[in-house]
């Protein structure tokens, strides 16, 4: 299972003191894969990160290799959302986080879930 | 007509004590068809589920069986809609949920539904 | 010139003793025509009909002939807007009620027109 | 099954001689639903008709019903678009008839299929 | 009816001996309307002219009022496209000459119509 | 310069008191073109005028002559941009009045540029 | 590595001889991952199959499944479009076969291959 | 009026001595605008110049400033296609040359129009 | 590195004792490169400048070759939008600015960055 | 100056006598740019390469560097096509080989050129 520690993070630019000027950043990534715990069959998703820092930014290319240790795991939609918000916002305790990921259609149904931490100012 | 009965439910990732950290889920079926009670002539629509789950989240695919049931009903758009908020609402119980559905044209007027319970935090 | 005697109403499926559950209707005709009164060349637009229903909601098919009585009418956008907004308001007294239209250019200017009676809760 | 004796059709109105100036006629119906023979499950899709007819062309209402009959039937992609064609192209003998089929994804995977009668000129 | 005497024509500025150098003019209606001589409803849609003029070309807003004509007319839309077409092909006698009508949905199918005079080199 | 004698205005439809149903009325202008005072190369844009009358509306073919007014005037942007909104506005005492411009980019750079007078209510 | 046992086959519907009247089949499958053997990174794209089948058509599920199984098999864009391609033309032996694979960008290029066998009629 | 004296020239690059590799270029430029003859009204348009040079290139500014010259010009959509696309071939003697106007509405119509010289090869 | 020396101002059109009238300036530059600090590899992205001027505005030319001057430098995504917002608000006090940057994709992830001094009206 | 000699190849896949299974290899980079020669100012645009390989393909992170090489070149957009074509044609002897720029706008104009080396069988 996909674990925080592969995650490097760097010094917010606007500051590490917690008064930093609030800025948001957000990553979108067209090419997250994971396993249906049920039938075994991969799912195709969209994962959209966006949060405010305060003392600390995710490195770009750390995400993309926690994002691919999905890639093999069981587990379901909601549950995956809610782990990638939780580890992130754990890890980096930002002025807010949210998570929304979008799900490419199974059986006719496409699903979308959003996950946030902390308020927008 | 389509029953409740048929629909599946599985626990909140987030907890079930009613204190989990809300979260929406959002679940996007673009091949529905009814019938209409007037004409008997098919009518063909999208409806989109949207929810901020309290205890229970509803199970993907059987919600889609539910949806297929009304496959041969003869229903207006408006009572359609209304039904499928109400027995959705009626067996979660969630912090919020919403039901839009989106018709395809007929005599050239298309139309769009919305039913809400609850208010979005 | 379209009168409203044409139009037919059905009970609000959620109750007519003006304590329903409030739900949003749409009904877009992307087919609409009339007459410039000024020049007698045909207007094309889309009407987008909102409303929340209190006792009664307009039967679709009779809102298309009332629609379509204005295909040999000369009136200007602003005031054919204004007449289908209060027509419908007066005959349904709708919690809330929205007439927006969309007209296509004349002499490179497009035109849209939009009247709301009541505020959206 | 659907069957043709519930197609109407009409004189081509440019003559029914067979000599008549040819013309294209193209019918989209993007309405269409069946069954999956293997999983019970509804498939969804568009059908489009291209033909140049001979001495008759097919009456719209009377294709609708036509294609609405194949709603509740058990029938594969391949299978409905050949049967289709071929029902078209015994009933009317066009100079040239074309019938293209494109389904909704199932499993992730969408599919098109088009059969061919005659030499389009 | 809809009557070519309304029509009115110029010189093809390439010169009108019939050995002018060859263009192609394309003339798209957007807002195309008659009646459905069967249920009396109104049909919208678009109307394309194209050809290569041999001595005469026609008159913009002459064409625009000749389109006109059709607004109440009861007519199939095969019928409207090949008068349309043999009408303007009568008047002009052009090298080529083609009218596409692309038709808003009845029913749930949209229909567009090809008719062609001569070959376009 | 273009000058707002050219303008013309007709009375509010639903009354000229002060009093009237208030309703908004937009015109898409897609067809400016004005000149940059510095380099004289034509500037091509789309002006959006929006606003709520009060006792006047501005009549459409003689707004179309005011725009055309500027088409060989060196100007920049900004200053177009607020000059017709303060026109308007003055010659007609709108509730509210909002007017938008889009700039065609010049040296990889598109900019919008939005006046506005009054509060939306 | 992906193998055809996987894949299962059914008689074409137009019959088995040989002399069956011709159609085209294309199943697009956008959710196709597969490992580059470089840089051990993820590639995802989109396999698009058409064929005009000669005795066998391929089942869907099937092919499917055949698909996933190059989810973490290291190899190139080239080899794994040709490979496919060669695959499905041995097991069928169709009329006529293309493979068009269409892949996401890797460091600001993005790559289409096309394969085919046999030529379109 | 426009003068081709405007122009500026510049060496294929391929070589100058009529045996140069072809190839073809394309200018698309979405801001012309010249005045309708009749009205005075403003036209605007695209016009979309394609060729395969033979000694010579024209040079791109000079090209801008030739369109540019049209600004003030009544002329109708056929002449100045066609005097543009002339101009042009005079000046550079090309392989082959093409040049496609495309013009906004005019009254609900909108006009294309294409002059070509020599095959494209 | 891009210096504010270079940037050019303008006096605020509506006046600058600092009550003029508000209005927004949005500039969009979708040609913006820079080069990674870790990989060298260029960067490429949109740089979107919104702001409602006090007593200055920028100058468009000058602002052109400002964005130039990041061509070859090694800056990251989240210093160069900080770094833009801060040296344009630094220089023209602006009553709101915002910068938006929006980055193509790397290694699968887009990025987009936004910074805001103010609020806005 | 770009240098062919950055360049890596690799066998084809099919085969390195002549005689391999032809195939069709498209590289799409939306991420060129290279300096204007006249004005100094920065040029972007998009390379499509398609060709048909004999014995090598060209390995595609060289293929990015060799293209990053023109980023602070001053090259005309038909100078720097026909070069691309030619020294990858030089460099494969490839059966057919295809190069297509498109440019962004420079003062209202886009432009797009093709060179082709050989035919697309």
């Amino acid at each position: 299972m996909a674990d925080t520690k592969i995650l490097d993070f760097f010094d917010n630019p606007n500051g590490t003191d917690g008064s930093a000027h609030p800025f948001v950043i957000e990553h979108i990534n067209e090419e997250f894969t994971s396993v249906c715990p049920v039938t075994g069959h991969p799912d195709f998703g969209t994962i959209i990160l966006r949060y405010i820092p305060d003392k600390t930014c995710v490195e770009l290319k750390s995400l993309k290799l926690y994002y691919q240790d999905f890639r093999n795991e069981g587990i379901y939609y909601e549950a995956v959302t809610n782990k990638i918000a939780k580890d992130l916002n754990d890890a980096m305790s930002p002025v807010w986080l949210q998570v929304e990921t979008q799900w490419k259609g199974r059986g006719g149904i496409r699903s979308n879930i959003t996950v946030e931490f902390g308020k927008k100012p």
